[in-house]
């Protein structure tokens, strides 16, 4: 088993800004993908959707209010069904720090390679929603490869 | 042993122009940090400062043109040292694919989080430097935390 970590720092007063961004559709529709539907609570499926790719169906696993959240996946590519996608987030100063970890990947593939720099740039664009108020969510994101 | 990967596509018609900006200090200078000497070539070592914070020392392993690159860190952060950074190109249509890999960290430390999601973030200036001639080397980086 293999996984991809990154690690991001949050301008931000309170934890609790980038949890509401992990644990509503509204937040999750501001840096991830405009379509972004289901029930965001523990025990719901959120569905992610990517146009005219596919989309991912994610179980909440847990919630701990501004410090961790925790999904399984449920539907989605064939290398991302049974992984799990893990946030920790606590206060240092200023930042909101976020460990961020998407685990149980059962070969480093290319496809996994691709995964981690678009999950950084993800991680970005949830910076930038919690910092500015506007991310850059499907259909607007950064383009890092042939594979978007 | 735990490793960092990533994947990223470059529109350029030619491997040839990531490869130069991976085996040259000019082109290294471009996308990585300003302060970047040394002996580019296989055998020699290769310097990369970002000041105030520290740097690199990395040795040359290895040089096939257009395919692939090797180094060897040297001198560093304690975590870094004895690791080695891998670079694979290939070309895809209007693409040249690069393979990163940074292998053989000790732990998945917090440390190598964030360093997983600045290469990331490296690795977007480097497709920039190579698409329109200008990357996001330090000092000009992008800050992704508190650690920079």
């Amino acid at each position: 088993m293999v996984d991809i970590r990154h690690r991001i720092g949050v301008v931000t007063p309170d934890p609790t800004n980038v949890y509401d961004a992990l644990t509503t559709i509204d937040g999750l529709s501001g840096w991830w993908t405009d379509e972004t539907s289901g029930d965001p609570d523990v025990g719901g499926t959120i569905e992610l959707r990517f146009p005219p790719v596919g989309g991912f169906d994610l179980e909440v696993l847990e919630q701990r209010p501004g410090e961790r959240v925790r999904w399984r996946v449920l539907a989605g590519p064939d290398e991302w069904i049974g992984t799990t996608i893990d946030w920790q987030l606590r206060q240092d100063g200023d930042y909101t720090i976020v460990l961020f970890e998407h685990r149980g990947w059962r070969e480093p593939v290319e496809f996994m390679s691709h995964c981690s720099t678009k999950w950084g740039s993800y991680l970005m664009s949830l910076k930038s929603l919690v910092e500015t108020g506007t991310g850059a969510p499907a259909p607007r994101d950064v383009q890092i490869s042939d594979w978007h």
